[in-house]
Formats: structure tokens, C-alpha cells, sequence
């Protein structure tokens, strides 16, 4: 059954979940298997050693938690904090947002930071806080590198600046959920505690893993958090991970086969590799959002996103409309605006499994669907400002030359 | 990649996960989508009212979470009880332990009744619970339908009759993980409050979805509940059933078209049909155990299993070594003994996606590494026995008459 | 294994073999079954009366021969033909010299029409043949529809309208391999005797269906042609047909499952529609390379073609080196000049399950690889010009309206 | 789609075609490539290479022709012999019966030596025709290792012998369609001139490549053969292996990354352990039809099939009764007789990706269909029999020790 069957590819473009890779399909495309037989233990024990790698990471313990994005977040900071203490989040946008809510109703004390949607966290009232923090009664930083919502990505290396220039012993917790894997990110260097993301994002696997990596600092807060939790308590995974069994509940045997030839091939295109293709895309799409006249939500170019753009639309213009047609006449899935800028902007998901001439075809689709709702763009424009660049940079494919 | 390849047809006979159809498979083999199109919710929808079907529930209300079997315990327990909350909990074998270690964690009041493991839940000690609660302390009744370390099957109409006979306004939580879909289960008829499975047991998919279904009462009660959770929050599903989306978080789209794919392959075979057919298989392996000479961990007749047999091996043979042999020689999957039974019991799963053939291949693999281990079977015995069996009862196939 | 993996969805625009739409892959991905039960011979019988859909042609009798175009051409040859019998045969390219190289090999006494690459069929000498054949020497003509190597698309109804005028009883044999199913063929109404196809063109499936239709009048002459044949021949699939196995050797199962999905996806979306897709598809294409200030091969409008493009490039430009960049660098699949035109064209296959969007970002490949090597193209401007075409003449996606 | 779902899996155990490996299945499920890109001759080059081992040839020419074993029958024809040939050939069974009848319409003049259906071929009538041909009026020897209708095995070295001992020139040409990958077969040390193969047998493969092997001399006599024929003409193949492109025609793809799982699969587990894995299902096959007491349509042990075993019923049954039986109530696919032997035996074929348990599973199916339809077998018999063999030869599996 394929619900309203359309000819021709589906072009994916929101951000998340991504396209999935052939070899990734077919690595999937496989029956149920015992997860206490020889082989899973074995196959785990290398996902679980080679997953650290996409986090940059050699300190780090990883875990591997049936569930989305949103387990992730419940799993990093109920296994970290206790009720009551003082976070400090950054409301930045609707995933800001939502974290921020789970952390209000996981009856943490949040000390909001909000900002401009559009903008990145506010890091000049993180350092007065710090500053005036003697006392030590932050416990934790929760902040997210890349604001899907907004397409605002924050610089993680500032905030263990401030961390390290105040002497503060706070956790630091990043959602990098639509960034690791297509971002720069630097777990051990930038001294982030907590790092998570999904298999759906830029990993491009099917949903259902919630990836976390945690410091040795994290394992040790663990011993003592108060928080209430069962499923997504790491000590259970510890104990397991003792035993050479890995798994205290069942795992999905399609996602471990599907994640060992995800991860194959990322260190196969290899990482930075990975990093720089994302930099590329990222940089053509803004190339033509400008070239088409219009404006990014992101307001400044050092939050600029290489994962996903958030394209303000004119007021005249509903941009839900544009993601309607996308979809109904092109076959295109583009990002809604949520929330506080739903109608005002539609988002281009540029992260996973994507090269350049798939973007192309997408801007393509969007110059179109512009002039269908009215904005008077000028057909080839985006294209041609996007094409300028890539094809300057776009390198030769290693195992093709 | 292959972990340990075999020739030949891996024999999976573990109690989950279990085999896939191939249609299901097939029906998972696809790129991911865009959950906020219109086609996800449109088919969520149907999904959300034909899962009721396998529960045998009108009146309850669906939830298709990202999550395994604990993770739906836990959405079962925090989502109508408070901390604090008296329960009375029935540890019969290891998958009850679990879940009462998981009630103690979320810091209910747990009432534990203790039976041998191969015994079902001891009813009298809970007739006199309920008899000598008339001020109503005890909150919930917390049972496993069928205990899958042990293959003990409990009769929850008397659990239901018990309740009533003392008018008493327990809520009735239901563990349904190995028996849902494969056993005769009706939560309206016997006024289940809660009950749960995961997609990975009789539903035959993949790991990934803990399928609970709540009765209006549970509902009721899910509005007053005062244990902390968030992603395991009915709330947070029923705003999205009302807005018609569906999803507060990303689904799997591959499960999604999987449970599709199950679900019709479920009501093409007829549930009542496919309820036999586990009784059919059941009844088969019984009387092999029985030609062996051997005997079933279960002690009752009454508390007999349809989809898992757990056999009790002599005292000088470890039961590990055959589920071992199973797996090195014959390409066969069986289930451990865990536990206090661990070394003790091997386990047969004989539900989801299985025919007799297949059980009578796997019958006649048991009867060789029992040879192999040193047991003086008599080869033959227990296909014979089941056979004589099957060869009665065995239907026509509907589709091929 | 992948050779030569690279990140994302490879873009493939060779005329052939094409895209396979994923429910078709879906409907491939099986275990092989026994094609002696009664289910093969109902689907096969669904398949035969399906498949003249695609001709259309309602008098015509079906053959699907496990093997591929040029398969097809030895049956329609030695089926309806003797050894000796004079053809008249029309060399307007590679595909029709390699046809008409078999036509040799097989004895007959070919009469070939011989054409510049890049113009059609000569039907003026054909006129003058017939008109001088009162005697009806001529036993068959033999026609590419749709010429693959240099995109060029005859007239078949004007051959028919001369058989006719002059009253001529030869058969028309037409290879339809890269036209049936995206142009508008019509079997009956041309009074073709004999049409074939491959399953890996535009019906995107596979290679390894050889389909067939043919006419009553040629299923009579098959009764008495002296050509040696017995893989080929139509008569033991006749056998089985009345048998109602259908199958005198094994079929793949796989191919007919994929037969079976592919026309139902074709039935869905509309053959007339479908065909429309392709003149937009072929039309846009032509649109670009007049941007671009290139010639098509094609030398007259009337034998554009909209299933392939074959694009002349300057003479200081060699066009395999276009080919090989485009798979080396943007993960582009381009076609070969081949013979003749080697290293002056280069051909975008645009047919089979291929939407606008895909299209797109072909065309913008291409004008990167022509900057590439050294071709002044303007960037944006092949787009432009096919976007402005395609803003106004795509549909709405009938299923998402 | 699929006609006729029965729960479970089917029990395919038809001579052909037969079980894929499940990574086999995942190889083929990717969409269509360009065959003429860099990667597909590369890997082609591999397939040609490593396809002569499972005839057991280094001097051997390979062709994969998109094809079925009646077109590899009609390719090692075709390519060696001239019409008026003397061809030896013996008539055994329905497949010899049908490659007899291809080589009389071919025009050959074939000598038939023709044995009871159930008997090998006649070496002594073929000793005799050698003995008194010093003319060397015969030109090839035309033999099926393994007649798949009657489950004979013919002794090809007994062949080499005599052609030997009499200093015979005739070519070797050998079916090998239901014996190559599965029994001891011998290319170059039996002087086989031309072998051949179907995917769908013993290599576990959807139908679609006919797999040959051709002897230096038989590429020699190649080049004089006077038959007409294009599609299966060696000289194209020859051709383009001297190009490096390796395909005349359109391949495959998803074949191609079929057969090279295939090999891979192969190799790891070992030819000779996969002919030993070939040589226990067959002997436990024929101890269970003997402890069923009935007969085994092969006359001689000398001739027992280890891929196929054709079980003679009593004249009271009908044994397409059992066929149809064993696919109505228990979705399991045995083999009709065919031809002479319709109706007098089935078969149980048991060749290819297939373990000891699944033939087990197949046994024990069959005792409940015969005393279905009324043969006094004792339930268990067969299996008892079979597993006690089994019992004492299975190897540990080489990859789980």
C-alpha cells in the first residue's frame, strides 16, 4: 500500500527524517534474529565502539535507546540531574522549545534564556549567569547545536569558553540531534557531557534509536541523579554492557544491521568528508534563497546552518501553501514552519544521505512553486546561483577516480 | 554483512522477536517520509482503530509508541498511578520480576504474591487481598498474561470475576506481551484497564512499537495521575489524535507500513483463526515434550502455553548447552532458561508468523541435540506425537480450498 | 557489495535500463515459489490480458519471454518469417543496424533504407518499394519506433497509411523497446503485426522480460514459417497457454510479481497520462538544450523524441568525456554517443518512472559538467528555460488532489 | 500482492527453482544501474572469473546469458554443432525428453539411446555406437547429469571413459542444470566440453541467467558451426570480453549482484561442504522413504540423486493428489511427476540454499499428506530414519564454533 502514490522519486527535504541510503535499505531488508545468539553481542559491540566516532569522541560510553529524539533528551537528563536543580536552556525555537518543556515537567528549576527566533542562544546572559554563580547552583547547560525549527546553529566551543574562563562545573547537555553526523562536532574537545541525536536525522536510518553519548563526568553524575526513571536508565545498559549481552531490552535487529552499514558507510565517505558535503549544500541553499530576494530566518551568518534553511516568505505569502504544493504537485517534502513562525517561513532539510544535483532539483522545484503562490522569482535563478558555486568545489567521487 | 552465516533457513523459535512474513518485509523496504504529509495521518488513523481489533477492545483508546515492551510497561504504570500507589504484582517467572523491579523503581507500593516459577498467579492470596481491602488502598492489579520465561499462561476472566465479586475499583494492568494477537485476549469482556504488547512478538514485525491499549476508566484515571513522565505521556498523544496529526514525536514510517502490512495479513487469516493456529502449535509441542519423556516447566494443565513451551531438562544435562548446540549445528534459535529456571529449561516459541511444518522441523531438531547432550531420546518420538496430532486438525488453507 | 559507492541517490539518465519505483522493487523482493502451483498461472493470466494495455491493442496476442530486447527482436523475426524473405529494414541509427545485422544473420534478404543519424526513417523510398512490389516480394517491414542511440521517433502511422494505399500485405514489425509505454503507440489502430518491448525500459522494471504482442495476422504466419527456432518460438508458449500453465520454461517469479506491480502503478497513474508525463519530460529537455545553445541530433521536429535526447556537442569537446565526468563528480548516469555519433552526442534518457523534479536536477548536472570542459554554458539558463515550460503545464498529483 | 497467503513460510521443495539466501534477496533489492559505467564491467570481470569454479574449470570460457537452462540447452548447441550433426543422446526422463526434442528441431541427427524412465543413461549401447564409429560420424554426446524428473544421476567420468578409450573426438556437451553447485561435478578432469547451468537451481538465484561453461575445444568447434543463431551466438559475447565491456546485451543488474552474493556465499561456506551439505539431504530423504516403505523411482543406488528424490506412490493413489494436498493444507511446495511418471511419483527436490531441519520439516509434512490420502505410513517414521543419520553427520557450523 502506498498511500497517494506519485510517479517518480519522492524528493525528501525535510529535516528529518532523511533519505535512506540503498546499501542501508538493503542491509535491513532482513528477517527477526535471536538478539541473545553470538552474533548480536558481537555486531553491538562494534556499533557501540565505531558510534563514539561520529561524536568525536574517545572518552565518551555510548547508549543505544530504542526510542526517538525526545527519549534521548528524557534519557540525558534524568540520568544526569535530580528534581529541582537549576538548568540553564536557551529558548531559541520550537525544539528549544519542547526540551525546555520536558525539562520544566521533569520538575527541573529552568532558567530560560530566550532569544529572537532566528537567533542563536544568547551566550552574553550564560556568562552573567556564570559569572554570578559562585555558589555553583547551576547544575547543567542544556542547549541545542543546530535549531531545526530556525536553521540557527549555536558554537558549542564558546560555551565551554565560559564554562572553563568561570571555572564552572556545570554539565553540559547538547541536543545534536539534526547536527552530528553533518555538523562539525567535537564531544572530548568542546568537554560537552551529554551528546545525543536520532537515527532518522543525518545518521539517515529509519527512526527508532536514540543515540547519546556521555562523558566520563555524566557516568559519574549519574551514580547520584534522584531522577526517577526506568526505561531510560543507563545502569541498566551498564550492567548489560558488563556482561558482554548489551541489551536489557530488546533491541531492533533491522536498525543494528541498518546502523553497522550506516556507519560503514560514513567512514567509507569519511567523516569530514561527510562534514564538508553538508558545508557545500548548505552554502548553495542560502546562495539561492538569495538569489531568489529572499531572506533566511537565521539572522546572523555565523548561525547559518549547513543542515537545514528556513526561508522567510513575504507577508503576502502563507508558507504552509508552498509546502502544500511541494507536495501535491512536485512531489517535493518541504519543511513546515512551526510555531511562533508557522505561515512565515518553510524549511529546506539539506542533511543525510543528499548530494548536490538532488538539492539542485529540489531548488528547482521551489523556484517554481515560489511563482505558482505568487512571489515574482525569477525561474533559474536560485539554480544558477547555487550551480555557480558547486561547481566549483564539488569534488571527485574517491572511489571513482 | 553477515554475522556467522549458515546454509539454509535460520530456525527462529526464540519467544520473540519472532519471523516476519515476507510480506511485511517487504512492506517495510522503503525509503523514509514525511510524517507531516498527508498520507502519515491518513494511515495512522486506520491504524490506531484496527489495532484495537487484537485486543478485542471498542471502547479503549490506542497509543503506538516508539518504544519496546519496558518502555510500554512504563507508560501503563505512570500514566495511571501515582507514587505511592499500592499494587498488587504477581511474580511468577522472570519477565514478572522485571516488571515489579520496574514498579518498585518508579516507587509504587508494591504488594508482591510469590509463586514457584512454572505456577500461574496465586488467586487466592488476591481474593483475600480484595476481600480484606474494603477501604480500596489497593490502585491497580498488575499481571502478565502469559509469562514468558515459563510459558504460564493466567486466566484473566478470574482475575476480572474476583474484582467484582468485591466490587473493587482496581484498575486491572495487563501485560499481554507474548500472548496479544496469539491468545484468546478481551480487554472489554474482561474489563482490562491497560493492556500491552510489543510489534516484535505475535504482531510479527520488528522490534520498535509498544502498543498499548487504555479503557475509558484508564483514561479517566491517566488525568489524575501524578507520576512524573514526559515521553512516555498519554497527554501528549491525545493532543495530537485531536489535532489529527497524530505524531508528538517522529514514528518510524517503515513500522508504520509494517503494522499495515500485519494488520492485514491478521484479519486476512482471521483472528480467531490465527488464535487457533497457536493452539494448535502449542498443543503439538506439548505432546512432543510429553513423547520425550521430558517435562513442561509449567505445572497445570490449566496453565498451559499456546505460544512458548519451556522444558525442563534432567538434572544432568544444562539446558544452555542445547540452546548452544541449537545454534551451532542445526542453525536453530531456541530460548534460554532464565534465571532461577537458567540452565534448568530451554524454551520453544511457537507464536507469530509460524506453520506447523515449521514447528515439526524444529520438533525434529530438538529431538537430535537432545541425542547430541546425551539424553536417550527415541528420534522421531515427539514429531510423531505431534504429528498425529496435527494431521487431525490441521485446516485447509482458506485462501488455496 | 557497491562498487563505486557515493553518497545519495544516484541520477540516472540513460535511455535503459531505467528507475524502478519502489512498490515494484517491493513486489521483486521474494523468495522464489513454485510456478507449477495454480497461483503463478492466475497472476500469469492477468499479466498476458494486462500487458496489451500497453500496446493497445485489444486483438493482439501477448508473449513475455524471459530474455531481453534483442531476444524479442529474434522471436518477432523467426517467428513470422522464412529464411530468404525479403525485408525492407531502416538503418537510421545503432539500435536499428544492430537489428538489422541480426535480420542478416538469420538469413533473411534485407532491404535497407538508410538514413543520416539523426533523421528518421526514409519513408519516401519505402513509398517507392511498395509501389514497384505488385509482385509482394516484400514480406516484412521492419521499423524502429523509436530510434535509442540518436533520439529519433517515426511515424508509424504513416507507414501503415502506404501499406495500406498500395495495398500491400507485408508485415509491420516494430520495435517499440524505448517507446511503448511512454509514447503513444497504438498496436491496433496501426495495424502493427508484431511490437515488442524490454521490461527495463520504460515499463522500469528489471532486464529480463522479452514482451511481445502479436497480430492475428502474424500469429497465422507463425503457423508456417520455416525459420529454425525453439527458445523462441511462440508455439510451445501456445501449448501452455491452452494447458492454462502458461510457462513452458521457468519463469521469474521475481519479474512477474514486479510485471504485475508496474502495471498496476501504470494503470493508476494512466497510460494516457503517463504518456503526457513523458512529452512534458521530453519537451523540457529539448527546451533546455536550445538554452544552452546546443543541438539536438535530432534533425527535424517531427522525429523529436520524448523518451531520449541526444544532445551534439562542439567538435573540440569530446562527449564520452561529459559521460564519464558526470559519473565521476555529480553521481550522474549519462548515455554514450554510440558508433557513428561516438564522442559528438551525449543522451539524456528521460523515460520511465521519472518525474519533473528528477529532471531538474539532471539538467542542471549537465550544465555544470558542460562548464566543466570548457563548453561556455550559462549556468541556470537549460533550467530556466525548462522550469518556465513545466510551471505551467505540470499537474497536480491526481492521488494528492 | 500475493495469491494464496498461507501463514508461516512456504515449504518450497520443487527441483528448481528454489530457496534464495536471505543475503542474496538483499543484494538484488536495489534499483537499476548503467551497465556500461565503470562499475559493472568491473564487477562482471569477478562473476566470468569465479563462476568457473563451480564447474570445478580453469581452462573453461564462461557465458551468463539472460536466459533459462532451455536456452543454455540451446546456446551449447547451437554454438558447436552444424545441422545434420549425429548427436548421441540419451532419453532418460521429461528434461532429457525435451532437450531431445530441441535438438531434433534443430535439426540435428540425433541418435536416441533411450532407458526406462528411473534408469541412468545406457553406457553400454553408447560403448557399442563408439566402438563402431571409427568413421567419427558422431559429433557430440548430448547427456544430463541429473535427470530432474526421475532424480537420476548419470556418471559422467564412465562417459570420458569410453570417449576415451575408444580415442572418440565427439563433444561432451553436459546439463548440469539440476547437479552444478550441489553434486561433484568436474569441467576439466571429465573433459566435459560444453556444461550448463540455470541461476534458479543449485546457485539459490532467481530464474534468468542460463550459466555455461565452454572446453578450449568447444570455443574451437565454435568457430565452424554452421547453425543459425544470433541471440546466443558466443562470437558477441567474445567480442565485448575483448572490450572490456562484457555485455552484448542488457544485463541484470539486480542478477549480476545476485550471483555475486551467490558465489560469496558459496565459497565461504566451500563447494565440497556444500556438495557434502547436498549428499546428507539426500541420503536422509531416501532412509526416510524407505522407512515409509515405499520406493525410490531410481532403479539402482549407483543413479540416487542428492538433489532430487522422485518417490514412487502406490497404484492406489494419485500422486499429484499429494502435490496438490501439500500446497492446500500445509504450504508445501513438492514436485509433480511428469510426463511417463505423472501421477505414479512426486518429488521432493533438495537442492540449494537448504539445512537439515527444513528437510525434516518437508518429511514429516509428507507423512501427514500420504496418510491424508490413505497409504498406512507410521507418523514419525520417515523423520525418525532420516534424523538418525543426520544425528551422527551434520557438522558444527564453521562460522559458530
Amino acid at each position: 500500500m502506498d498511500y497517494v502514490y506519485a510517479p517518480g522519486k519522492n524528493h525528501l527535504f525535510v529535516p528529518g527524517p532523511v533519505n535512506i541510503p540503498e546499501p542501508v535499505l538493503r542491509a535491513m531488508n532482513r528477517n527477526n534474529e535471536d538478539y541473545r545468539s553470538p552474533a548480536i553481542p558481537a555486531m553491538t559491540k562494534t556499533l557501540l565502539e565505531d558510534v563514539k566516532k561520529i561524536f568525536k569522541s574517545t572518552a565518551g560510553t555510548t547508549f543505544l535507546i530504542p526510542t526517538t529524539g525526545t527519549g534521548a533528551w528524557e534519557s540525558a537528563l534524568t540520568n544526569t540531574l535530580s528534581p529541582g536543580d537549576r538548568i540553564v536552556s536557551f529558548l531559541i525555537g520550537q525544539f528549544s522549545l519542547l526540551w525546555i518543556d520536558q525539562q520544566q515537567r521533569l520538575n527541573f528549576n529552568v532558567d530560560v534564556v530566550e532569544s529572537d527566533w532566528g537567533q542563536g542562544a544568547n551566550l552574553d546572559v550564560l556568562e552573567s549567569k556564570l559569572a554570578s554563580d559562585g555558589a555553583h547552583t547551576i547544575k547543567a547547560i542544556c542547549i541545542v547545536h543546530n535549531e531545526t525549527a530556525t536553521g540557527v546553529t549555536n558554537d558549542l566551543s564558546k560555551v565551554r569558553f565560559l564554562l572553563d574562563k568561570y571555572k564552572h562545573p556545570a554539565l553540559l547537555l547538547v541536543d545534536g540531534v539534526s547536527s552530528i553526523c553533518a555538523l562539525d562536532f567535537r564531544m572530548d574537545e568542546w568537554g560537552v557531557d551529554v551528546a545525543l541525536t536520532g537515527s532518522q536525522k543525518a545518521l539517515s536510518l529509519p527512526t527508532g534509536i536514540g543515540i547519546i553519548c556521555a562523558s566520563p563526568k555524566a557516568l559519574e553524575a549519574s551514580k547520584t541523579s534522584k531522577s526517577v526513571k526506568v526505561f531510560f536508565d543507563w545502569k541498566d545498559y551498564l550492567k548489560f554492557y558488563k556482561l558482554g549481552t548489551y541489551w536489557p531490552y530488546t533491541p531492533s535487529i533491522q536498525l543494528l544491521y541498518g546502523l553497522r552499514a550506516a556507519l560503514d558507510l560514513l567512514f567509507e565517505e569519511g567523516l569530514d568528508n561527510v562534514i564538508a558535503r553538508h558545508s557545500r549544500l548548505g552554502k548553495a541553499t542560502r546562495l539561492a534563497v538569495e538569489a531568489w530576494g529572499l531572506k533566511n530566518c537565521t539572522q546572523k551568518e555565523e548561525w547559518f546552518s549547513d543542515t537545514v534553511t528556513a526561508v522567510l516568505v513575504p507577508s503576502y505569502i502563507d508558507s504552509s501553501e508552498i509546502v502544500r504544493r511541494a507536495w501535491k504537485r512536485y512531489n517535493l517534502s518541504l519543511g513546515l514552519g512551526l510555531n511562533k513562525v508557522a505561515g512565515k517561513v518553510f524549511r529546506i532539510g539539506h542533511l543525510g544521505n543528499l548530494n548536490e544535483l538532488q538539492l539542485l532539483g529540489c531548488l528547482a522545484g521551489v523556484e517554481m512553486i515560489l511563482k505558482d503562490v505568487g512571489y515574482p522569482v525569477k525561474l533559474g535563478s536560485g539554480v544558477a546561483a547555487a550551480s555557480a558555486y558547486l561547481q566549483n568545489n564539488i569534488p571527485l567521487i574517491p572511489s571513482r577516480i
